[in-house]
Formats: C-alpha cells, structure tokens, sequence
C-alpha cells in the first residue's frame, strides 16, 4: 500500500490545489469524501452516452439505464455481502436510510411502553428519529452508556437491552470518537431479546470489510458520498422478511403494483421503497466507487488508515494542552480524531489551520447528546481516508504547533 | 430560436450518436431531459475543485461548497420568483417533495371527514400519497373530471372544491395529455373555500415561465432532472408561513436547533426540511441548468416547443388509425403527446420506433387511474423539449408509417 499511496492521492483531481497558498491537506472525510477521477469521469460518462429514465422503458438507452441500474444493485449486494440484490434499497443516503426505518418499521412495531435503545454516540441522523418516534408511540428511549475512554459500555448493553426491547439502533463506527463498535455482539443481544438491530453504518462501510450476514444485522444503512461515491444516492440495506413486512415509506412512481381510484397495491422489494424518479446515475456510480475501492482492497484500505492512526495518535498525544476524545490506543481507534486544545475555540482552531491548507471540520458533529455526555460544547476533528498520508499528519501536527505559538496558548 | 436549433442540440453530447445505426431521436424528455455541456462539466467542476460537505464548515472548501449550495437556492427562488429564498426547500425529487407536504403539511391538518380534491390526469407521486393520507385520517378523496378532450373540467372543480376542502392537489401540465391546467384559477377556488394549492410542477417549470407569486401557490414541487438539471435534487416551494409551522419530514443533521436526550428543537426553514447531507452539486448544478435555460429564455422556449406542437399535431393527426389523448388544438396542447395506433400494443410501437433510433415511452406513465379513465391500459407517448427538432419529429412520423407497415396495420 505504501509504495502506491502517492498514486492513489493522484486519482483524486481535488488534491492537487492550493488553499492558502499551502497544498490542501483534507482531512475531513468523515464529513464527505473526496472522488476519484473514475467517478467523476463515470458520472460525465453517464450522462454523454445513456442517460434515460429507467423501467418500464423498452427503448435502448432506458434499457441500459436500468440494467445498470440494476447491476449496481448487485456490487452493493455483494459489497456488503447481503444474501439477495433485493434487500438492497437506494435511498438518498444515510440519514434517508434511517428515517426510512424508523418511520416504516418503527411506525408499524412500535407501541406505548415499548424500548429503543441506542447509545450516546450517535450521529442525530440515527438518534432524532428514534426519539421523535419513542415520543409519539409513548415508548421508552434508552441510551447505552460509553466507557472512561469513549468505548461502548457493552456491560450496559446487557442491561438495557431487555425484553421490552423493540429496536436497538447504534453506530457501527462513531464519526466523533474514532470507535468500532461491537454490532455483532450487540445484535447478538437484541436477537436474544426478540429486537431487531439497526446499524448507522456511514461511518464503516468506506473504511472496512463489512459483512451484514456475518454481523446478523437486519437494517445496515450508509451515504455514497462518505464512499467516494457521488452526493445524493445511498444504501438501506434490509433482512428480505423485514422488508417484505413494511409499508412503503414514499408514494408514486415505481413503487406500485396497482392503482386504484381509492386503493393502491405495492411492487415487491426493493421497488416499493423507490418511489419515483431513483438518482440512477449516483447508483451506477455508487457502483464503480465500489469497484475502485475493491480495486485496492477493504483490508488493505482498513490496513492503511490503522498505520495512519498508529503514527498520528502518539504524535498528537504529545503536544501539551491537547485532548483527545476516545480511546488513546491505537489498535481500539479508527481514522476519526476527536481532540480540543486547551484555551481555544474548536472554530477558530479550525480557522488558523486552514491558513495552513489544513481541512478539519469543527463543532457538535451532528452529535449534542453526546458533546453534551464529554462535557463540551464542541470539538475539533480530523479524519482520514485511504488518499491521505503520513505527510498529511505532519502537517496537521505543524498546524496545531502553529496555531498554538499563534493564540499564544 | 429556430436560426440556433442546431447549436442548441450541439450543446447535448449525448445526442450525437447512433441508436441501431439511426442517429438518436430523443422523445422522452418528460420522463428525464438530457443534460447540455455546461451541467455535465459543472459536475466535474464541483468534484474536481470545492467538493466538500456544506454548513458548519470553517475551512475554504467547506465555505465555497456552503455558499455555492446557498446561491443556487436563490437561483431557485428567482427562477420561480418565490418571495425568499428561505421557501425553497431541496429535496430529492419531485416525488419527495410530494411526499414531505402530504406526510407534514398533511398529517398535521388533515381529520376525518376533511376532503382532498385532485383530479382523473394526476402522476401517481401526486394521487398516492394524498389517496394514502385520505384512508389514514377517514378523509374524502375527490377527482376532478376531464372534459371529452382530455381537459381538466373547471366546472366540475367548482362543484368539488367545497367548504370541507383542505388540499386541493393538482399538476400544472399533465405528462401524459399534453394540458396545461389553470393552477391560478384552481387556487383562488381553493383560497376562497381555505383550502391549500399543492401543484405538481415536474412537467411544467421546465417548459415555460412559472411565478409561484402570480399563481400564487402554496406549495409547488418540481424535479432538477426533468429541467435539463441532475438527477437526484428535486424543489420543493412553500409558502413561508406554512413551511414555518409545520414539523420536519425527517430527521438527522443540519435541521435541529438543539438536541437533547428526550427532545430536539428544530432550525428555521428551509434547513427544517434538509435533515442529512443533502446533494450539494446537485444544487449547485441545477442552478447551473437554469442559467443555461435563461440563456435562451423560457419564453422562447415555451414559444418553440409550441411550434413543435404545431408542426406534429395535424401530421399525426393525419395519419389512419392513429389515436391522440388530450386536445387536438395545438393551442391547447404542450410538447407532450400520448397517443396509441389501432391494433398494436404500446411496447410493440415502442420497440418498432427504437428500431429506427426514435426513443418514446410506453406505458400507464404513472398515472392508472388515468388511463382506466381514458378506457386504454397504456399509451404510447413522445415528448419534446428545446433539443427537438422539426426533424425529429419527421423522423417520429416516418417511426409511425414504418412500424404500421411492418406490423400491416
């Protein structure tokens, strides 16, 4: 991997600018990631040769719209290793996934004095609309604790799933606190409690193997675009029986069987959860986003970013006045870090560091109850991805010694 | 126009090709347009230098990609001429935009007994959702009739738009009859009994000026892909005062104001309505769509399709066993024309046309309670839009004589 990692930032056109008068050093791909060249030139592609609505077409170009509409069905199938194309669904992405699953499954499992449990890591994306939910069925919302060093508390886990358990909800990798979280485990826990397991998978899906059949998850939801797949198309992936149980979430085209003045029947899964126009060309090139990232390999990626944590953590855990939030370990941390410096403002750091072309995203990252739970306001945070270096992390060090030495601090 | 017909189909790549060794005839535009140049590179535009995830961001890409996403909302807004830009939600589709005031704008204000009046010529993305609310909350569905030729019957509108009415939901062209529907008028009759307008404007923005002020609609939805725009970003327009009193649609980042553990306040509008990571470039390259559209005028290119019009009416009507659904009168017939030829199925004709590189749907086009009205089970249907030529449509007429021929009727 290392000899090929300057050939890989190469792909990305994106790279190679300027911010500030300094190369640009992004490190925010836990908020989107940057796109290779094979998928801006499949999108460009798409639409010079193809471009159609698809189904229900029998002209050329509606045709191969869809079959490769559908064949991108198919790589995301096996991507994720789910057991049939058909519990693929495409969404607009995660946070679509997710409300999908709390307003169709959720609205038709739920009743009063039920439980949800989820954690205090969550992303609002997997959070809000199971609380908005457990506040209208009058169900009870229950959190899973986090240990001293920002790990799930599987111990309480154990205590709060229960019988009364309906839905368990959890990250599998947190997008503030740099952990992988035990899913199989906690699925494991659900299924023994007759609940089922609903995975915020945004933040694992780009950067490890994941197999849904492996974990036993019945809903797996991820975004295109944290994958280097184009913005606006994403992934809810559910157990074919769960699915085929659920009402449909949006009406209109595509998802019918039948249509009546008064009544209307459903197409089968997954059609019945896309209704209307799909975004075919974000699927198709969701798809070959897919293909480059098999073309390095899962666990070489996985590998890769594990050496980038390995080199940046002991680095940033050095400088006086910096806190990191998750665990200090590098083998329990991904590419996600979580840190504030003492007597700064999380946004004016992130301003000084863009003088020096540094990208790092800061504030609540989507996640209060859990700024809230750490006992901040908010938190600077760096994250990495495959097209990121070791040259990266000496930038960001140089950035934090020189906005340091700038605030006097 | 007609000096820079040419240039204009020049500007669409994908145009210049060969379909089963005929030169492409593209007639589907209702279903998805095809993309000039100018979308296709503002894609690769966004990709290849300020790709990044919008608000919350501090550094200069996150910045840029913030204020382009903001700009295109106020191309929006001035492209329809909302009031403010704060009444343009972005959605997925027309479909989502549908479905978010159906599910929130139509839970909240819809009881037993109320009554939903739409009409016999709605896409099923504006009858289903308003046909599934009706059954939940024991509303009354209504239809509004058409006139022998395919209209909509005013007469019968004011017959069913009654005090008890709370929506009246309503396309402002049909995509399959070729009508342009009085929305003003339909509008003041809602008003006048404190009913809602929700217009369905897919088929509509594209083709001609709209002035959600002049009309003075109270929602009004319409689809990026349709107007030689993305797939994947779709409008929602809302009234200012309705969209601020209505609960979100869904759930996750960007649309809170705080997050607690058992409760969230929500961010103003239009943000309420943006939970997720939303399609930044497509956004942005909407707005991109609409300056190409302005560039020409959508006055020319209402007036040009409605040469179109003028031009292919009386030659199909001309020809023997030939059916048109909607008006005969060019004058009240738009660029799209569904029709059916004695004796072959709709998909035969279909296929026979790809034959010769002309690409029409075939199909109930979503909208079953439609055809069942019109006693067909599908149409064929072609459509034009400013890339068609008076060519394409020879080449439509010579598609009919052949196909009839081949299959001797």
């Amino acid at each position: 991997m290392d000899k090929i990692k300057q050939q890989i930032k190469d792909d990305f056109p994106i790279l190679n600018q300027q911010i500030h008068d300094e190369p640009l050093v992004y490190l925010d791909s836990a908020a989107t990631s940057q796109k290779p060249r094979a998928v801006i030139d499949g999108i460009t592609q798409y639409y010079q040769t193809i471009n159609a609505n698809t189904h229900r077409s029998v002209y050329t170009l509606g045709q191969q719209a869809t079959d490769q509409y559908e064949a991108a069905r198919v790589k995301v199938a096996k991507f994720i290793n789910a057991k049939l194309a058909e519990e693929i669904v495409f969404t607009k992405g995660t946070t679509d996934s997710l409300n999908l699953v709390a307003q169709s499954f959720g609205q038709s499992n739920i009743q009063a004095g039920d439980e949800i449990v989820i954690t205090y890591m969550e992303h609002h994306s997997n959070l809000i609309p199971w609380q908005q939910l457990a506040i209208q069925k009058q169900a009870v919302l229950k959190y899973i604790k986090l240990t001293e060093d920002g790990q799930l508390d599987m111990a309480d886990a154990e205590v709060k799933i229960t019988d009364k358990t309906k839905i368990v909800a959890v990250a599998h990798a947190s997008n503030v606190l740099g952990v992988t979280n035990d899913v199989k485990k906690l699925g494991q826990l659900a299924h023994e409690h007759n609940a089922v397991i609903v995975v915020d998978g945004a933040q694992s899906v780009p950067h490890f193997p994941v197999d849904v059949q492996d974990l036993d998850a019945d809903f797996y939801a991820f975004s295109g675009h944290k994958m280097l797949g184009p913005m606006g198309i994403g992934v809810l992936y559910g157990k074919e029986q769960l699915l085929r149980a659920m009402p449909p979430y949006q009406y209109g085209g595509e998802m019918i069987n039948f249509v009546e003045e008064y009544q209307s029947s459903w197409a089968d899964i997954p059609l019945k959860f896309e209704a209307g126009t799909q975004n075919v060309v974000g699927a198709i090139v969701l798809g070959q986003a897919i293909d480059y990232l098999q073309s390095i390999g899962m666990d070489e990626i996985a590998s890769y970013e594990h050496e980038l944590v390995a080199y940046a953590l002991p680095k940033l855990l050095a400088i006086d006045g910096l806190t990191i939030y998750g665990p200090k370990d590098p083998n329990l941390h991904n590419g996600v870090i979580s840190f504030n410096i003492a007597g700064l403002h999380p946004h004016d750091v992130a301003t000084a560091f863009d003088m020096d072309g540094v990208s790092v995203r800061a504030g609540h990252h989507c996640a209060q109850p859990l700024m809230k739970y750490l006992g901040v306001v908010a938190t600077v945070r760096a994250s990495f991805y495959l097209y990121n270096t070791k040259e990266d992390i000496d930038k960001l060090v140089q950035a934090i010694i020189d906005t340091k030495e700038f605030f006097k601090v």
